[in-house]
């Protein structure tokens, strides 16, 4: 089963492709879709998106995983952000792709094994999986982790998949 | 000038359509893009996407105006809302729309001529603008207003629109 993670943004919108193979894990490809801030809003969206869909195009993940948005008191981050994950959930809709939604402190808990890991050591452990693979950042290592998190959650191979992950750490 | 105004939301999202020629402002069409609350977020969000995409379509407005978001302290109400108005705004940038944005203040201003009126009172000055228009609802009448607001604030006709407000205010 092939896996596509996002993590949602306006500036920059991480995401990462797997290969869940048995308990094995692959990575296939990892990157960010930027927007202009220079550009109006409208615009914005429309680079996240179409970038997107490109990925989508390229890698033709069977199944998509989105990280639930951490609500704080900022409220105007809180709206940008929404817009960029509407747009990003809507990418993965119009693919045919329905993304399982999973809280941040899941997905920390799932790839290293503590709901409270700092974003660093979400990258090394994601490296530590696939140790060939060149991360292209915070972002895109958080997107890869969130697939990683869908592959031990669900599918045929969930529970191995999950002992195999519980052995390396 | 042909434009369309749009009141974002999830459940529910509000637009109307206007032709501004000169200093005459006529009803074109307004209504309600809806979404089953019951599908997963990603299959409303592209609902909501669909319908604004076919109604673009089918009046082919030339310019576009949006409500800026009221930002509260609901952090929730703030995403789900943000979410929409992302999907939103890209159906109507992918029909060559960058719409403008208005503070829901100055809408009221200058359709009702306060910047505090209730909903009532918009719906109610877009009837008197409107005289043989039906109104859809609440959301719909406010997006009439924000295609009113936005004839008003810009585009050759803009002074005497304004004066035209004023004379029927």
């Amino acid at each position: 089963m092939r896996v596509i993670g996002v993590d949602p943004g306006l500036r920059q919108l991480g995401w990462g492709v797997i290969e869940a193979d048995g308990n094995r894990l692959r990575h296939v490809a990892n990157g960010h879709c930027c927007s202009d801030a220079a550009l109006p809003l409208a615009r914005r969206l429309q680079q996240i998106f179409r970038a997107l869909a490109e990925v989508i195009a390229a890698h033709a993940p069977e199944a998509a995983a989105i990280e639930q948005t951490f609500v704080n008191r900022d409220g105007q981050g809180t709206l940008k952000l929404g817009q960029a994950r509407g747009v990003a959930m809507l990418a993965l809709a119009e693919a045919g792709l329905m993304p399982a939604e999973y809280a941040p402190n899941t997905v920390k808990k799932t790839v290293v094994g503590s709901g409270h890991a700092a974003k660093g050591q979400i990258a090394h452990m994601v490296s530590h999986h696939f140790p060939g693979a060149k991360l292209a950042g915070p972002d895109a290592a958080d997107a890869l982790a969130i697939a990683i998190c869908h592959a031990h959650h669900s599918g045929p191979g969930a529970a191995r998949i999950a002992a195999a992950l519980r052995a390396a750490g």
